[in-house]
């Protein structure tokens, strides 16, 4: 598998993304291909001796930052190494691609470079995140603020899709449909009329759940519009930070407590990794052509080397084809 | 100040409920009075040896449960104990009332016999929740699932009075319009016409806010639509429950982290009071003609006790008349 990685994105490039180039290299054997100034990577390898091997790169001088408006990457930064790695991926010149740059930039660029899928109204970002019961996927969690019914619908069919593919336990995912309540009839005028087409959908569609429920994992697939799958998404991990921020500044706040804190360090650190965002690489775009995988801003070396590893699972996977055979499935006219 | 408690609504109802008024009067002075009955009441007191001093019973037999319908507190249940405890308040028999029945019943109830404050297009329903930097306001966090740009204005100006009159370090709250991004320009329909509403509001407005940042206490109220705010609040609940049963297991794992967790257990406790929301009596129901609370479904003796001096800080407080005032102003022809 090629791997391209967009070196210049996110809070930590390049270096962190260049180090997780690396390990995805040694760990995991993909090919990976780096946009950006091939000078500035390359002098940077050298000084913290990291190793290029299997790795080619795309030189490129424009970088897409966080203040560029996400429309810009059509036009005055299309050599951008994100402009740069989604052209190279629309090519094939890769299998799949990684960016912790913008959201916003990611999704303009995937949306009109590598294009949508046809039948596909509007792709969307979904995170795979940690629940008490194990991995779940959240769709849509940012890329629609304002969602048709019909919308929701796709998100339910390609999330569902993802995981069925993606996570071998879970043939066939639960669907719930995010609400403020789990009664059939709850939420606003949105929720009342995608609940009827997520029934008749065919899929395994548990119903209307409750965002108290979502960490417990009661659903494999979390269906809401992109601006209640942003509130839940960010306030899922803001609680999180805050409270192992707290927790830290309780286990350090005397001498008792910073030797219970010792004691019960190895225990703390497998709840951190069972509950850790990054070991699942961040959200996949869903609905484009080819896989794209959107790591976190601030992902550091060991989240972009997961990132490589799910893309290029999600390459292989054939999940990109399902969604697609299952558009024009719904294109057919009825007998 | 006189407190109407409803005693057979809510999870732990009734006895909960009896000993949270008994630890009321003793721990506030307030009176109360319990609606239910009377007979179970009173042998409930004196089996568990409860003081029923300062509590008087007005008597009704009938209970909304969660199964019916809210509407039905005002026709088959209108002598249900919530029903009951707000025709009291409503004829200003107690100064305020508490409930930790079913919230759509109560809402219903509250809006159709204490009836809103003129000039108020609907009621909302404002937890005080716990934030790293000290409690806050959600409003709404599911009253109104779809709402327009005037209803969350009116939210803002509800949720500042509220917190201005009630908290004495907070007299100009930082009110934050809970969106997916911080720009100016972020989110949908309902956001981007709801922005300059409370730019122009004469509300210490601070902008845009991220649901990533509430929990760390970026704002005093924070302004939502029923819906999103139901999306907050619920999953903030989920989180922290799936994060403090997966802490107590692994300070449980083995004997070496039981050490552990003796050792930190005072400090723990000490970070579990800080983010307890039950320290500040549930959620206001803003808007309507008197002082009404909603304890927790869940709630245990003590929360009801909080919940009653929060009550009766709120009558004590001026906040309906504050209320009442601030939207006879806007209803005044414009010189």
């Amino acid at each position: 598998m090629r791997v391209i990685v967009d070196a210049f994105g996110g809070d930590n490039a390049p270096l962190e993304i260049l180090k997780g180039a690396a390990q995805a290299v040694a760990e995991y054997g993909h090919d990976i291909i780096l946009t950006g100034n091939e000078e500035t990577l390359r002098a940077l390898a050298q000084k913290e001796n990291i190793s290029l091997d299997r790795i080619t790169i795309e030189h490129c001088t424009d970088i897409m930052t966080m203040e560029d408006h996400p429309k810009s990457i059509l036009r005055e930064h299309k050599e951008s190494s994100m402009a740069v790695a989604l052209r190279l991926l629309s090519e094939g010149k890769g299998d799949a691609l990684v960016s912790a740059g913008s959201t916003g930039a990611l999704l303009m660029g995937a949306t009109f470079i590598v294009k949508r899928i046809k039948g596909i109204s509007r792709p969307a970002l979904a995170p795979i995140l940690p629940s008490d019961e194990g991995p779940f996927m959240l769709i849509d969690c940012g890329a629609n603020a304002d969602c048709r019914p019909e919308m929701l619908l796709q998100f339910a069919h390609m999330g569902s899709i993802y995981v069925s593919h993606m996570f071998a336990d879970k043939k066939q995912p639960r669907v719930g449909l995010l609400n403020v309540g789990t009664e059939d009839t709850k939420g606003g005028e949105l929720q009342h009329a995608t609940f009827p087409l997520l029934k008749d959908s065919g899929l395994n569609f548990i119903g209307n759940i409750e965002a108290r429920d979502v960490p417990a994992g009661v659903a494999d697939v979390v269906v809401a519009d992109g601006f209640n799958g942003n509130i839940l998404l960010k306030t899922l991990e803001g609680t999180v930070d805050m409270l192992m921020k707290n927790l830290k500044g309780a286990l350090m706040s005397s001498l008792r407590t910073k030797i219970g804190a010792m004691l019960v360090l190895p225990a703390m650190r497998a709840l951190k990794k069972k509950l850790s965002a990054s070991e699942h690489g961040g959200a996949v775009l869903l609905g484009v052509n080819r896989p794209v995988v959107k790591a976190h801003g601030n992902a550091n070396a060991k989240a972009i080397a997961s990132a490589v590893r799910v893309a290029a699972e999600f390459a292989e996977s054939g999940v990109v084809e399902a969604i697609a055979a299952q558009v024009s499935t719904k294109e057919e006219p009825a007998e």
